[in-house]
Parts: structure tokens; sequence; C-alpha cells
């Protein structure tokens, strides 16, 4: 998987040549794969989050089965929320749990700063153990929930369906708002620092829920905080991911957050996208995650037309538009992994 | 409300010059308005919908309060359902239910035509009651979801996350796609049509859910059919509206499918929605359901950022880009209609 010592994941982070197209997979790791339900079976997921051991065998799992270019560490956008004091919970098929939700002035004062290294120090632990691993063979993203989306899960209590809290907060409360997305933004910059202290090559940030917002919202009350995260940790030296979903028509404003890439889903074309985000600036996408219930031929028209719109242009990384789907056939991410890689670019 | 016998809902419909900016609001009647509630105590969902007088009362619940510019019918888009033979509940809180899926060509065989008006007649019965109720006041809307949205509860069986088996469906039985299309359609025309010759002044085609779909997607295997329903009405000579959600980033193929006005959610600025609609076409919108919960002036100040945006342009219909929330204030409602009434373009 390298060439020149260098990863073809990371060459095109850097918008460099490369000699295919690299491929990973948001949840690559996950109850699609037998082996993840197995161990599933006797451990709880923050158990398996927790423990060193168990990160590294499930961010493991996936690699050689798929053979993608990259691996990215087993962990949870939630975990800082524990360190900074809303509980933190997760109930068999409902999801994520925040017991002490954030609603008001006095619950962002009450919230704690974190010490990642000291409070979050087994993402850093698994981190160095999965790189020990796969040291010359793959290199190792780490990731963090982006403000909002961290944000909306600690103020909604969970998942939510219109985040009507969350955005009433931003335009009503602009001050509590505001500290409440300073704490976060050093919590996230110090937990980022620390996972690539620890060895993290590139760290990508997830805002799987900002695409409920309306561009002004993004705007006004989103996109500074969510650069400041990107900026800070520009000095860590390692490219960052900027991924949303639900954002195909405020690309513009999400690529001004920053990034070396912009990862989006698949509601826009590729080659759309990408004009609008820049065509300097790398990308990641955009498979629909669903395709992969298809057969072969299917998934392969799919992944061609992603492909053909990225047309051999430097710094595209294949991905879906959003995580592995439960019940997705293993072996049709495999041949995802292969059509990618054996893919020829008109020239 | 109305000048020279004319109603301005449907004048901006028809690209029209307007005395004010029309305003009316998706699910305007229901949960959120007590005299709704109240009646919900004494009869079930689909109880209210069949019976004329019901659906009528609760149709016309929220005019006066709301000085709204124009009535929608109380209905709901899944009622050719039952005809159809797939079956429909509605289950307290988890929103309908579909016994029947539609899974396979079998399913799709097995699906009965519809005649509308001797099957969904009490929608017309209810039109007409309406009709005599506001004859004069208000103009009335009539309404059917679009053939991806009603298919997709038909085959997921309910609401979905991820719309995988109807996306499968598409993609990969492309027959048994097509049959359940057209037959989707000639229901949908038909009872358009019957609502259409009973009084309704204007129709609106609800796609809330096509927005999970990539814009190829919908070019391929969705645009044909949504334009199909919208051609098959127009010799009603009444305006259709096309609206939908989440397609912000696929407006331009959107309104391919045709109708009078198209509508869109929250999720792009108004004005760089129109332009890529055409200026010429009149549009609907597109305010976030969720700000009626923020206080009157935060309201003011993003209605007139709508309001703004459209510019005093000829063919603007105020909206929500959704139903309104349950829960949300009625006065707030009322004080948003009271605000598109009262705005002045800047000349």
């Amino acid at each position: 998987m390298t060439k020149n010592g260098e990863y073809r994941f990371i060459k095109a982070c850097r918008g460099e040549p490369v000699d295919a197209t690299p491929v990973w997979f948001m949840r690559q790791a996950g109850r699609y794969m037998k082996e993840y339900r197995d161990l599933k079976e006797k451990y709880s997921f923050l158990e398996m989050c927790k423990t060193p051991e168990l990160a590294t065998e499930v961010t493991l799992q996936p690699l050689d089965v798929l053979g993608v270019d990259a691996a990215i560490i087993f962990a949870d956008i939630l975990l800082p929320l524990e360190p900074m004091g809303t509980g933190l919970e997760f109930s068999a098929g409902d999801g994520p749990v925040i017991p002490k939700p954030v609603r008001n002035a006095k619950d962002v004062e009450a919230l704690r700063p974190v010490d990642a290294e000291a409070q979050l120090g087994y993402v850093g632990d698994a981190i160095r153990m999965v790189r020990g691993e796969i040291e010359g063979k793959l290199p190792l993203i780490g990731f963090c929930g982006a403000p909002f989306t961290l944000c909306s899960y600690m103020m909604e209590g969970g998942k939510s369906k219109d985040f009507t809290i969350t955005k009433l907060m931003m335009s009503e409360e602009p001050e509590t708002w505001k500290k409440l997305m300073d704490k976060v933004c050093l919590v996230l910059i110090d937990y980022l620092k620390m996972q690539a202290r620890a060895g993290a090559q590139a760290l990508q940030v997830f805002d799987s829920w900002v695409g409920c917002l309306s561009p002004g919202d993004y705007q006004q009350h989103i996109l500074p905080y969510t650069k400041r995260v990107i900026d800070g940790v520009k000095d860590c030296g390692v490219p960052v991911i900027n991924f949303s979903t639900g954002t195909s028509s405020m690309l513009g404003s999400i690529s001004q957050a920053g990034g070396d890439v912009v990862g989006f889903d698949w509601r826009i074309f590729l080659d759309e996208a990408w004009d609008i985000i820049g065509n300097d600036t790398p990308i990641q996408g955009n498979l629909d995650p669903c395709i992969l219930f298809a057969p072969i031929p299917t998934i392969r028209e799919k992944v061609h037309d992603v492909l053909k719109r990225a047309g051999g242009r430097k710094g595209h990384i294949f991905n879906l538009g959003h995580g592995i789907l439960q019940k997705t056939p293993v072996d049709h991410v495999k041949a995802v992994v292969d059509m990618v890689h054996e893919y020829q670019h008109e020239q």
C-alpha cells in the first residue's frame, strides 16, 4: 500500500498524484461484520470504545478483509461528553442517550473542561496500539464530532428529528450558545491534538446533522466554530477532513470552514460539488450507502459514475456519502474497493 | 381576501401581481391547535379524514384564527393506499403503518386500481363542504403524495431512515418499479382530478422524502413519473404546486417535473433557489418551521429575510419549508401571517 514510503490516502489528502484512487469507508468497522457482532456479544459498545485492546481489534477487523487504503480508529464522536459531565449511555437499538442534557446557561456553566490525555487517553492508547499493528502498511485516521453535531446531541439529549432546542438556543441565547461552543471547541481541539500526538495521521471532523440548518444559520452560528476547530489543529501537521451530510446546497459555506479535504454525501453529483468546493481542494465521497445492497453490476455502474465524475483529477478519496449501513454484505464492500483500485481513468 | 373576484393566492400561483404576498402553512390544521386536539380526543385520525363533516371542521379551524390566504383540505397523502389494498393504520405516536407492504412483482400485481370518486369520495365530499363554507373568502387546495414518497411508504411499510428497499427496487427490478409507478400514477391523477372536480382550486403534490435520493436516481427513476402526474392534471385548469424537501441541490431537476409553482425547504436561500428554478416560475417557501418557536423579534427577522430575498418579484407564496411542528405556538403562526401581509417591499 505504500510507495516510496508514502500512503496513497495521505497523498490524495494533499492533492498529490496517486497510482490509484484511495478508498476507505465511514463505519468500515461495525455491525455489518460478523467479527464485530461476535465481539459485541461479549462487550457493550462503550466497553469496546474504552478498552484499547478491543478498540484496536475492531479497528483492524475490516482492513485485510476489505483492502482499504486507511484505517479509522474505533471510537464514538460522543465520547468527550462523559468527561464534560453530561453522561453518555447507549441503549440497545435506540442510539445514544444523554442523561443530563444541556438546556440553559447554568448547564453550560456546569460543563467541565476536559484533559483529553488524561480523560480520553484510552483513545490515544488504542491509536498507538493500532499504529503498532499497521505501521508501514496503512495510515490511521482519528476523528471527532463537529461542534454543531456534538452540541445537538448534548442539547436534544440524543438523536433529534427537528433540532428545535438547539436551533432555538443559537438564535435566542447567543451568549449561552457562544459559551457552549467556546467550551466544546476547546475540548475538540485538545481531543484531536491528543489523537495526532498518539499517532493519528489524518483527522476527520464529522458534522453529520448540520444539514438540518438553513445556510444563514450555518454561516452565522456554526461556521466560525467549525473553522476554529479545524484551524486549531493545523499545527499538528496532518490533513483534516471536513465532512458533513445534507449540505449539498451550502457546500460553499462548508468549505469556508476549512479542511484539507471536504467530504460530502450523495445528494449532489460529485463533479458539481467539486466545482463549488473548488478544484484545488481535495474531496471525499460520494456513493449512496444503500447502493451496497444492490447486485455487483449495479454497484459497478454507480462506482464508475462517481469515479468518472472525479475524472482522474488529483485529490479524490473514494468513500460513501455516510457510514456503512447495518446488514450491508461484506463482499459487496470488498468489491467496491477492488472496483475503485482497478478503475482506469480515460486519458 | 378577494379583489375583483380573484384570490391573492391563486394570482401568485399564476405569477400575477398581488396586493400583498399570500401566505398559508403546510399542516396549518393539526395538533398544534387546541381545537384539533379536542376533536382528536373523540375521533381517530382516519375517522377524521373519512368523515366529511369532521374533515371540514378541521380544515376550517385555522382559517379565521390565522388569517391565511388559502385553505388546504384536511386529508392524508396515504389515503389512496387503502383502496389499493395495502392497508393503512396510524399508531399513536409512531406514524403510519402499512400492514401489507409492496415488496415484489406479485405484490405490485395485486395492487388494485382505484375509482377515486367511489372509493375516496369522502375527500371530494369534504372539499364540497369546505367550498360551501369559504366561498368568496378563500381558495381551497387539494393534494396528494408524489409517486416516490407514496411508494416509499408502500414499500418500506412506514417511515424509513434509509429507504433501502425502495432504492433497491428501482435499480434492481426496473420492470416491477415501472409497473408500480404506472399504477400509482394512474391512481394519483384520478385522485387529483376528483379533487379538482369537487372544487379544489389548486393542487399540491407532496414529495416529502425524495431528498434521500441522489440526483442521478431522481432523474432516472422518479422525474418521469412525477412529471406524468403533474402533466396529467393540467387540463383541470387549476395551478399545481410541485413541493419537495431536502432537494436543494437538485432543484433544477425537480423543476423539470413541472408544476405552476415549485415549493422547497429552508436548506437554501430563497433567491438562490429561485435563480435555479427560473425566475418565470412562481415559488413557495421557505421558512424553517423551527423558527416559529422563537420569540417574535427573531421570527420577524427571519420572515423579513425570506421576503427580502423574494424581492417583491411576482409569484412568491410564503410558506414554511415543511409542515408546522407539534407544539408550535398558535399566536406565533398568526404573527407570521401579519408580518407577511404588512411587509413593504423596497421600491
